[in-house]
Formats: structure tokens, C-alpha cells, sequence
């Protein structure tokens, strides 16, 4: 086999034999294939597309490409969630608990990331004393007896995925379904997930900007888990706006603690009722989704929940009561209102000028090393629909600076007020 | 300016502006820009296109990214001849002396190359003592002279190009119509030819199988001449089967010096006299092609083409005497016939076949480093349309070795033999 008759077929239109596929990345991971033949063939895979059955085969290549997490030790079906990014994304934090309320064992590899806001495990290290510095038996442990626990990602997973997404990103083949389903479904298959759901965004603020696409991409990955012996679901949820209203790690979790007290923001709630409702059921404690959603409820309302998590944070070393008195999570020297310029309704709010924002305070990372700020963030105050009046807060900046003038006018950037009231937007698409 | 921005453009259908396409070809060939981006753009090419203003400025930017040919010390219009590649084609030979002849300069650069004979230099060499080691001074000096001289590609033309296509051979992003015509062009323009006359092969035996992809190609090459202000013409002609009779490098000249003496094949003939009327014609010689041909044929039938054909060879080193005696020209030990296994009427000569049969005797060469038989080769004994006897000889196979049956079945293979007396084939096709 030669990889120049590789790149040749797909640029035809024709489908790669799963003997071929297994080829190419087996090769590129060997560097037997170099990189100018594989952006090629990416190039014409963006071009002429993938079938499930190749998409199925790429997946499982990739996902076979390194190391492969063996979580057979622990007792039920590991369920595992994935979205595709939003800002102040704040679900994984909730949903752990709440789905571990459930019976469901949660087993979270999570990353550091670069990005708007730090990942789950730097958001999670806002708790004074929690660490992710367990070992593999430990973490076992941890699950069997507590029903969650998280790690950082370690050992070399997926790594042909790792290889092959760094030369997409300068060879403008990120764009393409196929590309984009197998790289995140070989990461979660390589994780040890037994099912999967998946949060696909959709909206001014997330990767996929329109439904059409949002659709094809949750489709494409149904469709690999069926290929490949996973129970996959998906939700589309819509990223026209942030999710909830904190965007920043500490704020974050606060936010989360209040949810899983029943008191946190109504599409916060909503998606993670939601998304949690699925896993229940691919995790099969219940038939459906609506005995899922009636269990997940009384989790959060008789505390069990809640209890998950301090019993979690505690077990990692963290210091539980920050979920009785979230002033002793870390925070920010300076708040500092953004006010309205006009009276109207918000009619939309661009969550990447929210995320960036956010960044520019220190909420995220914008390279590899550079250093978190826990404790600052946005917290909007107006969310879409909303009446708003002139030199009306719209939102607070926690910074730790006392000039946040670029931040501020990135937010007021963000919001877009109209005259009229806009009509309801869903939270749920799909 | 981003590359990988460059690429996303292409690869979204918008067309690059002049200013974009030098900073691809020029940060290449300066190693800014590294192979995996380079090769994904030009699977973008393939698949978008390019319009007439970028491929013109895409060969511009090849044609200056190294050694530029000055000619300006020649007097007159240097017009080049370029062919698309097919086999026995022994055009170069005759044309040359022949525009020459009609008073057009003829500044020959020319190569050896890999394939099934050797290049136009080769089959010189094939005459005793003639060389091409002259000073660039020598070398002008003779075309203002004699009109005609030859000599090797020397210096580094087009390096850019040379680069990209040694790329696009490993990724299947060699054909491609704008990629093809730039290429060409770019090589003709840096070796300074003031006009360029194509001959576009298509047939079996040639780059481009179909009519229409050979009438994309010439347009688009005669289109980057519009562009970059070289007067370009096309002529598209057939190989469907070889070229004239000889295929070898000593046979081919043989046949040239027939054809130079009237008694050469007929279509070698008529193509020889087609192109050469354009060549004299973008000279500025005359007005029209019919003039121009009058004045080729009457040097054919005056003697003036051979005159000049051997003033060129003697000045060159050459042994002119082999124009009135050309059994001093290199003579393979056997000649084998080849006899047809059926009676009938050709229908087709496979010209790769009857080209790899040649190579194998040893008149091309398979790798860079392959030395060259010039005395061996095929000489055919029947053409598309002509009657076949079952034990007839179809062609004649001159070898050096006893053995030449795998050459032999080759050429067997080559021959199309049916029972119908064929229509016949026009060599000029547009």
C-alpha cells in the first residue's frame, strides 16, 4: 500500500477500504507517512467527506493509537460526557454529583486546557486543598466507594488524534465533520467510556454556528458509537448566549454549588437535567428518560446531591464547607459593574466576547503555561429577553486589577439590546 | 499573512489576491512555509480551481523564483516550442531547423530527462561528436549566426516549481489543470522565451486522455500568455498511437533527417509543419499560417531546413556527413521483427506500451543515473488504419541483445487488431 494511492482514492470520492484506514494511521503515527501526505489527505477527506464506516474505522485506529484506560474494575456501566465547548460551561461540575447521586459511577479523566476558563480540574482546585494527584488504584477506589472521583489525563492517549489535530489546526482541515467526530470520539473510547453523551453547542458562541451542522456533527457521532459497540446520545443545546451566568473558575463552582442546591440558574438547571437524565438511562438505572429526570430531581431536592459532592471534594482533599460558605472560595479584589448604554431588551449575547473577556482578566489560559487567576471572572446580569435600562448593570467584572476597561468594553461589546422584546430561544435544539 | 489563512481561502472557493500568491510561492521556496501546508493547499487547488489571473501570477511567481534566461542579445522574436510529452515524438528535430530555416531564431534549452527516450539532447548526441558545451557568449553567438543552437538546461529555472511538483507527486495533486499550466509556463518563461507555441498531446499514449481536459489545458496555458504578455498559441493533436515510425534516440533523429528531406511519415510531417507555422507566425515572420507554411514547405523542398540542420551540427562538433550517410549513425546489432498473430486492421497502438517496450531496450531511462543506448529502439511498420496479415511484420524491434521477448510482447500487446477497417483518426484535433 502506498499513501500517495490513499490520498488519490479519497480525492476521487472513493471509500477507504478499513484495512486502508488502519494504514494511514498506523503509518502517521509511526511516521512512516509524513506530514505533507496526511494534509493532503485531510485536505481531500474535507472535500470529499467520510462514511460511517471509515469514520467508525478512523475513530477506533486513533483511538487504539496509544495507551487505552482499562476501567473494568469498576462496577457498573461508565457512562461519559462530552461538549464541544461553550462559555461558562459549568455542567460537568453538576452533573458528577448529581448523576453519582443516581447510582451512576462517574470516572472523570478531565484536562487543564487552554481556553475562556480553565477546565474542570482547575476549576475543582478553586476548593482550598483538592488535587487530582491520586493514583489509578486510588481513583478505582475512589469510584467504587463514592461513585465519583476525577483524575487528570494522563498517559499517552489517542495519541495519532493528538498528531493529527495539531497539523488540522495549520492546515485548515479543522472544519470537517468526519475529523471532528472521530477526534473526539477516539479520545472518550480511549478513557475506558462504556457510553457517551454528548453536549453538542450551537450558536454565535460555539464551534458549530448553525444547526445544520450542529446536527450532522451529533449525528456523525450517534453513529460511530453504533459503529463501535458504544450507547451514544446526544443533546444540541443552544451557545447563542452563555450558559448560565458565570463565566470563571471560582464563580464557576459557586455557581454549581447553588445548583445543586436547587437555586442555580434555570438553563443551567435545564441542560443538566437534561443531559444527566441521558446517562441514567444509558447507564441503565432506568428504562426512561422521564424516571431518569424524577430521579435526578429528588436528588437535588432531598440533598443527596449536594452530599455527593462534599463527600467527593473531601476525598480528594478538599475542603468541604466551601459548599456551606462559598465566601471561603477564592476572590477577586475589585467588582466592577458594566453598565447599559441604552434602554431596550437583550436581544443576544456573543459568548467568545464574554469567554475572551473573561481570559483577558486571567480566568483562562491563553497559552500552554500561562498562569490561572481562580478567583476572577464575569458574572452577567442580564441574560436574553431581559428589560434593561440605561447605566443599568449588565454584568460584574471580578477582577483583581483595578482598570478593567478592556474586559469592559468587550462585554458591553457582547450584548446586543434591541428596542422590541425578542421571542424565547430554546435551550434545547436537538 | 498567515499560510494557513492562504489555504482556508482556497480551500472556501475565494479567489488569492497577486500579493498572496507571492507570499505562498516565495515564503516555499524560502522554507517559511513547510510542505504539509503547501501540499493541503494545492488539494484545495485541485478542488476549487484557480481563476486565469492567479494561475498567471502563480507562474510568474515560479518563473522569477530562481534564474531568469536573458536572450535579449538575440535579434528577433525567441519563440519556444513545448510538448506535452508523448512517445516517438521527434518534432523538436525537425521544427527547430526547420522555423530556423524561415529565418526565426532558435534558441534552444533543452534537456535529457527520465523516459521512454531520452530528450532532445540525447538523441543529438546520437550524432558523432556533437555536443552541447558552449559559453552562454558561444551559444548566443551561434543563434545570431546560424540561427539554431541547443544546449543543456543549466542554472537553476524555476526552483519553486521543481519544488512544488516534486510535492505534488507524492500527494496526488498532479493533475490539476492550473497546477499543470503554471508549471509548464513558469519553465518556458524563466528559459526567456518572448512567445511559446504548445503542442497539447491527448489519446491514449498521452497525460490527458479526454479531449476536453487537453482543451482546458491549452486554454488555460495560451491564457496565462494573454496574462503575463507572452504571445502563446495551442495546438491539440493526437496520440493515440506513436508518433511517426522511430522510437529510439538514433532511429528518431534517422527519421527526422528523412522528414527534413520530404520523405518522413506524414503525420510527423503535418504536425511538424502545423507547429512550425505558428512558431513563424508569433515570429512576426508573416501574417497568416498559410503563408507561414508555404514558407516551411519550400524550405523542405529547397534543401534549406537539412542545410541549416547541418551548419548547426558542425558547429555544435557534429558529423554533418551522417545527413547524407546516416549508416554512420549508432545501429543496434539485431533487428527483430515483431509479426502480428492475426489478420485484420489496426485499430490502436497503446503508445505507453510501444514507449515502455523502447525503455526497456535501453533507449530511456528508468532512473536518473540510467545510461542511455541511443542505438535501440522500435521502428513500427504499421499505423491506425492500415491492413495486417497474420506473420506480417507490425514492427521492427532493434536491439543489442538476442533476447528482446519481453520487449517484443510488449509491443504485440500495443497493437489493437480488428476485423473492421477503422475510420481514420485526425491528428490535428483542435
Amino acid at each position: 500500500m502506498r499513501m500517495v494511492d490513499m490520498i488519490e482514492k479519497k480525492r476521487n470520492g472513493l471509500n477507504l477500504t478499513p484495512e486502508e484506514i488502519r494504514f494511514v494511521i498506523d503509518g502517521y503515527i509511526k511516521d512512516e507517512i509524513p506530514d505533507y501526505q496526511m494534509s493532503a489527505f485531510l485536505m481531500a477527506v474535507y472535500f470529499q467527506g467520510m462514511t460511517a464506516e471509515e469514520t467508525a474505522e478512523l475513530t477506533m485506529a486513533m483511538a487504539k493509537s496509544g495507551d487505552q484506560i482499562d476501567l473494568s474494575k469498576i462496577h457498573g456501566v461508565k457512562v461519559d460526557k462530552h461538549s464541544t465547548g461553550g462559555v461558562g460551561d459549568t455542567t460537568t461540575l453538576i452533573l458528577a454529583p448529581l448523576v453519582a447521586a443516581a447510582g451512576v459511577p462517574v470516572a472523570k479523566m478531565s484536562g487543564r486546557g487552554l481556553g475562556h476558563t480553565g477546565g474542570t480540574i482547575d476549576k475543582l482546585e478553586a476548593v482550598p486543598g483538592f488535587h487530582v494527584e491520586v493514583s489509578e488504584e486510588q481513583f478505582i477506589g475512589l469510584v467504587n466507594k463514592n461513585k465519583l472521583a476525577v483524575v487528570g489525563q494522563s498517559g499517552n492517549l489517542a495519541p495519532a488524534d493528538k498528531k493529527i489535530y495539531s497539523l488540522r489546526d495549520v492546515t485548515a482541515t479543522v472544519n470537517s465533520i468526519p475529523l471532528i467526530a472521530s477526534s473526539i470520539m477516539s479520545k472518550k473510547i480511549a478513557a475506558g467510556a462504556d457510553a457517551i453523551v454528548l453536549d453538542v453547542k450551537v450558536g454565535s458562541g460555539a464551534f458549530m454556528k448553525e444547526m445544520k451542522d450542529a446536527e450532522a456533527l451529533a449525528s456523525t457521532m450517534v453513529e460511530i458509537g453504533e459503529q463501535v459497540g458504544r450507547k451514544t446520545a446526544a443533546v444540541i443545546s443552544d451557545m447563542n448566549q452563555p450558559l448560565g451566568y458565570a463565566v470563571g473558575n471560582a464563580l464557576e463552582v459557586k455557581e454549581a454549588i447553588d445548583t445543586l442546591k436547587g437555586n442555580g440558574p434555570a438553563d443551567l438547571y435545564e441542560l443538566c437535567l437534561v443531559l444527566g437524565s441521558k446517562m441514567v438511562v444509558l447507564a441503565g438505572k432506568v428504562q426512561t428518560e422521564a424516571e431518569a429526570r424524577a430521579m435526578l430531581e429528588e436528588a437535588i431536592e432531598n440533598g443527596k446531591a449536594l452530599e455527593v459532592f462534599k463527600t467527593f471534594l473531601s476525598a480528594q482533599g478538599g475542603d468541604a464547607s466551601v459548599v456551606d460558605h462559598p465566601e471561603k472560595l477564592p476572590d477577586a479584589k475589585y467588582k466592577i459593574p458594566v453598565l447599559s448604554e441604552a434602554d431596550g431588551f437583550v436581544e443576544g449575547i456573543a459568548a467568545d466576547e464574554i469567554g475572551t473577556a473573561a481570559m483577558l482578566l486571567g480566568a483562562g489560559r491563553a497559552a500552554k503555561d500561562s498562569v490561572i487567576d481562580l478567583s476572577v471572572g464575569i458574572v452577567l446580569r442580564k441574560k436574553i429577553g431581559n428589560e434593561v435600562k440605561k447605566d443599568e448593570p449588565i454584568a460584574i467584572i471580578h477582577s483583581n486589577t483595578e482598570d478593567a476597561a478592556v474586559s469592559a468594553r468587550k462585554v458591553l461589546k457582547a450584548f446586543k439590546i434591541s428596542s422590541r422584546r425578542p421571542s424565547a430561544v430554546p435551550l434545547i435544539k436537538g
